[in-house]
């Protein structure tokens, strides 16, 4: 894998860069103009520029991108030549639409257990993935070596689970919830709180109009 | 309404600092010291107080915030005291996890009309609320004065729909599909890219792991 330190503004980029030359490549379209790819993906080109640079000089002045060879690239950079085994825990409403959701269509990353505390979801299999008593989560994870981890329980409860699937071995957190959660400095938590994301939105329409 | 321009970092925090206080409120807790407020926030508390200076100096050295007085503060600002409805588009697996998951719970937004292309779907009420057909959707829009909108459709659709939506007043836009919209600069969109979030979060545990 390549190894390269980018700022996270930057690396916050890649997903959404990658995603967009993946369906240039699936409709056979062999170059982008810089131009285009700035419109497309809505970053002004100067920045999609300085982005691309830190991976060394991939495009050419007039002549713009080549899609396969980018795509390659991103490929190494984000991972998607390997897969990623995640583990989702709880399975409510948002839970269960996380797992038809299936982030495995466009990336490679493949929800392959999932966790609830209802004996009726127990050591069944929902949409094609194993559920398992949240009670041996931190067990399951260790056996089947899964780092990354997605929360969609209530916040009263998601920092005791956090503590387990940290003793796990988990690395990475997506937070469903409105708490805060505390992890040790080497366990990296993604936010992810659709309320706060729609109350924002909100009050910026509410003060920002018309700027 | 207050009517006060700050900066967008200190505006996402906001929703945040209001949830947690309403916690304490409902726990009948009159005061909460700067630093425990930055602990469980995950803020540090200079930040916090740059944050809150912004409307005036709330706190007190030595003393901390009072909850009730900050809480009747930001509800004025978040506009916590009216309700704001919200339109849904796409009844998915996502856009029913949506209709469940209820922003009323713990905000006054609500969404009060929901749209969608399936015959089985449209004119029956889901989860309380009614669902259009998506061809009514600039038309309903107009009609029930709603101005913002969340997209969980086909990225290949959306951009269409949210053109309709705009024609029909939409000022704000929850976009989850991985396609970056085109609105004119009065609408707001916010991105909730599922894939991007997770993938960044993976692509970080590899590359920045233990700083």
């Amino acid at each position: 894998m390549l190894d390269i330190k980018i700022p996270r503004a930057t690396a916050k980029r890649l997903p959404m860069y990658y995603r967009y030359l993946s369906g240039l490549h699936d409709a056979k379209i062999k170059r982008i103009s810089s131009s285009t790819f700035a419109e497309a993906v809505q970053v002004d080109s100067a920045t999609i520029r300085r982005d691309l640079s830190y991976f060394g000089a991939l495009g050419k002045r007039g002549y713009g991108y080549e899609v396969d060879n980018l795509l390659d690239f991103f490929k190494k950079i984000l991972n998607q030549d390997h897969l990623t085994n995640v583990a989702l825990v709880g399975l409510g409403n948002l839970g269960q639409a996380l797992l038809h959701f299936n982030f495995h269509k466009d990336s490679n990353v493949r929800i392959s257990a999932a966790f609830d505390i209802h004996d009726d979801m127990i050591n069944t299999v929902q949409s094609g993935v194993p559920v398992y008593d949240v009670k041996d989560l931190q067990e399951q994870l260790r056996d089947q070596q899964i780092e990354v981890v997605i929360f969609t329980v209530p916040a009263t409860v998601v920092q005791d689970l956090c503590d387990e699937a940290v003793k796990g071995g988990a690395k990475g957190i997506m937070n469903f919830t409105s708490k805060r959660l505390s992890v040790p400095k080497n366990v990296r938590v993604q936010n992810v709180d659709l309320t706060n994301e729609l109350q924002t939105l909100i009050y910026f329409i509410e003060h920002y109009e018309g700027e």
